[in-house]
């Protein structure tokens, strides 16, 4: 007798929510009905909360708008930009579940070289529990990916590798990058028969890299309290600069409390470059600062107290308001936020929910690898 | 009238050799000939120096064996290995151009999943030619080839990248799996539908790598005397480690100096695995030794004055013997001929030819970019 088949429980189903942060209808989703209708959405209405976002039928969402964050928040609303996609953040903190999946309403299914449509979400969560190996590189990539395994003179002792934080994805069609670049190549496109890359790595300790928002996910119980997507928007001097900062923020962290962050599949279709001479506007002042923000990061040390990423970040905080300070205010408003966002980090998901015990010293840098005599 | 037809010359045809250590006839070379034959070849044949090895017609090469070793270099002939394929890094010595390419005689033309051979050689001089990104990671990998660039939050400060020093090229069929892998994955192949990537990045300042030198280009003038594979084989209580002992001393050397290591493309066909067994005997020591070597390397630091490869490799031999030396007797005689290795170096690349003045503090990890001020 044949057997009855076996109804699929899709990965993660109840440990996962997905943050989408929008201004418009969010008609995107129906492309999107077979990987994400089993999972929750969480919906953050950016700009004018007296709009009606439409959400297409059938998927199980709640939504937030400007009332509602500063409802929940109260003065602590101050810390979540506004006209900005960083509002995406207060999704990371209402959330309950353990891993995140955040995705821009611009960016659609992609299809491999095959032709195969990506399920995006899967390939982010087959990312995200498998380990990283951010202590040595491996030149076969992501060495638990099938068909492939740890090259000859890899050592033995880093080969259990590191749990895996941050899953950062790629885009076909528009890529993303600056202002500057987008003006210089209007028409660049990738394809995934020009450009498709069939890997995934883990960025390196002490490597940092630009980490995009838009195909993004991460391991909330890990890394969460890190993800705080900035000042940005309205009534800031910057914007487009949301993700980077939180992705300089979480890897340092990540480096310090040993765990991987990795990059590469999936890929999405990101169908509408926004307008570059906006961007170029947003986006200035980031391009020169950054000049003094990348040095700062790379030479952030955390004591070794720092156990928990909450402790990292406020320590972080610190760092920036006395080292970034003297660069422009803003990093001293900024700095103030970054408390902010944690109070409320902490008021939202009291310590009985916060993330284990870190180990910060399980590897070091100096002695990676515990001598098997 | 049309213009009559230009004959091409291959990219780099009077600045590179072409090193392949063989104990057999090189038969393989028949299938490298359209890619390979325009170039200068140095055989370095290992083992019984009285077996004539047979090269295809009409391949320009020069040819050494044992006794041309020891003639060449005397008693300094101590450093070079014997009866393994670390005696390739003679042919390094006596080369008199700016780039080398080697590969092991068991390495075929691989096809792209196009079904296209893939000019290995040509794609290593690609990625010599055009700089790394050390200093921070970019997501769309190697900048630098058509369709990609950097992405948004990259510093602009940083986009000039460094010199490219090595490029370290991947397997198709048989991976470059060490003993304990081969054993217990016996029949696991790669093909171009199978983990083709298709990619080239940067290997990050600060992180070490598993270099492989059966398929690997460099630039001779910039790190061409840290290519020292070390003593292996015949005598040496190990084997199989002689290409990672050259990489590990070369990407501490390299980011001292400010140069790039890249990995990824091109693949060659790798026809044969060597017998488990016997790399298990060769490896044993390795596997248990790198243990302590990693840490080592990790914590390796040139002092400034070390600004030349052959200043850093000096320092280096003093280190090995000083931190591994208790480890095992075998790394005081290593870090002797690490010494004997330079001076042998120096006798045959007087100092007129050797590599220009390096910047060592052209880009800090506390202080990566000027400031555009």
């Amino acid at each position: 007798m044949a057997q009855p088949a076996t109804p699929v429980t899709p990965a993660l189903k109840d440990d996962l929510d997905i943050v989408i942060p929008t201004i418009r209808n969010l008609d995107f989703l129906e492309m999107w009905r077979p990987f994400f209708q089993p999972y929750h959405l969480i919906i953050v209405q950016d700009g004018d909360p007296t709009k009606k976002i439409r959400v297409p039928e059938g998927f199980d969402y709640e939504l937030y708008n400007r009332n509602d964050v500063n409802r929940i928040l109260g003065p602590k609303a101050s810390c979540i930009s506004f006209k900005d996609s960083a509002c995406r953040c207060f999704g990371f903190l209402v959330s309950k579940k353990k891993y995140i999946f955040t995705i821009d309403d611009d960016c659609f299914v992609a299809k491999d070289p095959s032709g195969k449509e990506i399920n995006a979400l899967a390939q982010h969560i087959q990312n995200l529990l498998t380990p990283s190996t951010p202590f040595f590189f491996n030149t076969l990539y992501d060495p638990f990916r099938e068909g492939a395994d740890f090259v000859r003179g890899y050592p033995f002792s880093l080969r259990e590798g590191a749990p895996t934080a941050i899953s950062h994805g790629l885009w076909l069609n528009i890529p993303d990058y600056d202002a500057p670049t987008q003006l210089v190549k209007p028409l660049e496109r990738n394809t995934s028969s020009l450009r498709y890359v069939d890997a995934v790595m883990t960025i390196p300790k002490g490597t940092l890299f630009p980490m995009c928002g838009m195909n993004l996910g991460f391991d909330r119980e890990l890394i969460g309290p890190a993800m705080y997507f900035g000042l940005m928007g309205d009534g800031q001097p910057i914007g487009r600069y949301d993700d980077m900062w939180a992705g300089w923020c979480a890897k340092v962290i990540c480096d310090h409390m040993s765990l991987g962050v990795k990059t590469g599949l999936p890929y999405i279709w990101h169908s509408k470059a926004s307008n570059p001479f906006v961007n170029l506007k947003k986006e200035y002042k980031g391009i020169y600062w950054q000049e003094d923000i990348i040095p700062f990061f790379q030479s952030v040390v955390f004591p070794k107290e720092c156990i928990t990423v909450q402790q990292c970040y406020i320590e972080l905080s610190k760092q920036v308001k006395e080292k970034l300070g003297h660069v422009d205010p803003y990093f001293q408003k900024l700095a103030d936020s970054m408390v902010t966002w944690i109070e409320a980090w902490e008021e939202l998901n009291p310590p009985t929910k916060a993330a284990p015990a870190a180990q910060p010293n399980g590897v070091k840098k100096d002695a990676p690898a515990p001598k098997p005599k």
